[in-house]
């Protein structure tokens, strides 16, 4: 079904029917409703990516997202998705392995979608100017922020939460209900991402409650994979090393975590008690539910957008916005018994 | 940076540096390396999207994946992603709400993105003839085929379980371990789609096994929230009506089936058996770990897009390929005791 089509359906010229999709002032009423139900009766779509090259303008903005299996930024998507369309953009999605590079990513597709800008997903924490000068469309980073590269802060936007900070607010929570022994469940201390900020996090709270830090607790899995963080947690049980409480960084692994502690016959909270940070849906339906802080996960999608969308319009500036995570209490802390 | 600017970079005519992009073999050796060296140097990223104008030639092919919160068919997406990359096409990622129209957003994208074909996941199984005149490329249904729709066999392809065998399967596993006071916990049984399958799979065991059907114990949620399975299943328990079994139609429901159970004090599988399908990561990480026939995710996915390459390609026809689950026996089936 083209222009053409709809033209001949309904006796009229193919400028006609142009100018009554462009909503031009000048067609007759009559004729403007009759192309108008010609349009809907031939179920006739009309090509706007031949109307944008004519325009030379795109609606398109880039959404890098790096982890696909990752929950977290899945819920972020569906936000994101939403918002871009109803403010009369549209979002393509390119969705990258964990290993892949999303600016190199976002490069490519930047030239062949003709992007306004790009929303980045789990990226990175260290850009450098140097390789951000392949992008020159404005870029936010959603979920994080530059704490390890060398970006002027001028030069980009971001929405994260204080990856650091609030890992040191679950530690804490634990030694608030009487624990000292408290794991740490982990990707990598050195990932130059959230797994070091939050381990730092987790260090400073130790130290300013006065625990000494013992590696032997630190349980590093290299990856996000519930299968690793499982047998992680288990390794760490068997290893007889005694703790009472565990912290991991993201729920998914408190799910595994929670998972190897009850095979191995200990119970959540009773023998142990779990934390985390991110807020999933389906960690509300562990047993025991999973005590977490939640991200705000809508608030940063809707954030990220319009600060965009405030960039490509030219009105506004690149902005670093730090929102909260908020306590969402469960069953799986428990404070610890005096002895 | 442009192809102007590294052609000035390295002094060369710009449409040297174009055939050196394009493989041409009129360029001199030195020259060529020469080139090379300079779009690394300067980080140049071909415009492939003026370079597929020109030719007249998109690669693109549109994946439209209904229910961004799936964790299902995240899964496959990155399957597809993989795949459709590494047979040198772009993968354009769509993803609506549930109560979005998959076909209309198809059609829009087909002009929009140039697309080649569409890969669905998880849409609706009532196509008509008449809608599907909208999308003029060839398109595979991954996940589901056309059961109730009247599309011709011959005009579209597809992939998918049999649903309502595969339902049969996990409850004849039930009555094989003794239970014959079975639940089952669906979105609706009249959605013209896997919930209706699966439900007549559910009806046409009990009716094999002799046993009755009784209308109390189908849990019908609406959708699939976790929030309305929790309060479905809790409500069929406070209902009192006796059950030693349940059959979700879908692993996010039977985690949710768990969770209720649980906090009502009732243990899984000691006082209530359940059985769902799908194969997620995350169920395995259940307590106990959900028993479960797994789809073939993967394999789904690849099938998918061979059979759509082959129709883009000219190089095969529509067809409709059943795949068969795995059981992935778990801790949440015990064989109900004589009494």
């Amino acid at each position: 079904m083209t222009i053409k089509d709809v033209a001949a359906y309904c006796g009229v010229s193919v400028s006609t029917v142009s100018r009554v999709l462009n909503d031009h002032p000048d067609v007759k009423d009559d004729v403007r409703q009759r192309v108008r139900q010609a349009i809907t009766e031939c179920g006739y779509v009309p090509n706007n990516s031949a109307r944008a090259l004519v325009l030379s303008r795109s609606t398109a903005i880039g959404v890098v997202s790096r982890g696909v299996d990752n929950p977290f930024l899945s819920s972020l998507i569906r936000v994101l998705s939403r918002q871009i369309h109803q403010l009369g953009y549209t979002m393509v999605l390119h969705q990258i392995a964990t290993q892949d590079d999303e600016v190199q990513a976002a490069a490519v597709l930047q030239r062949e979608k003709k992007l306004l800008g790009v929303i980045f997903l789990g990226g990175r924490f260290n850009y450098t100017e140097q390789e951000l000068r392949q992008l020159t469309v404005p870029f936010v980073c959603c979920t994080y922020t530059n704490t390890f590269g060398d970006l002027d802060r001028d030069a980009y936007s971001s929405v994260s939460i204080h990856d650091e900070r609030e890992a040191e607010k679950a530690v804490r929570y634990l030694v608030h209900h009487g624990h000292r022994r408290i794991a740490v469940l982990l990707d990598d201390p050195a990932d130059n991402s959230i797994g070091q900020l939050r381990f730092q996090g987790y260090r400073r709270a130790l130290e300013d409650c006065g625990i000494d830090y013992d590696p032997a607790l630190a349980v590093i899995t290299g990856d996000y994979a519930l299968s690793a963080a499982y047998d992680g947690v288990c390794r760490l049980i068997d290893s007889g090393v005694g703790f009472t409480a565990l912290m991991a960084i993201s729920d998914n692994l408190a799910i595994a975590a929670i998972k190897a502690l009850t095979d191995r016959g200990l119970s959540v909270p009773e023998d142990c008690s779990v934390i985390a940070i991110d807020g999933l849906d389906i960690s509300a339906y562990t047993v025991p539910t999973l005590t977490t802080l939640c991200q705000p996960a809508a608030e940063m999608a809707r954030e990220s957008v319009q600060m965009l969308i405030g960039l490509i319009e030219g009105t506004g500036v690149h902005r670093h916005r730090l929102v909260e995570t908020t306590l969402r209490p469960g069953g799986s802390v428990a404070a610890l018994a005096d002895t």
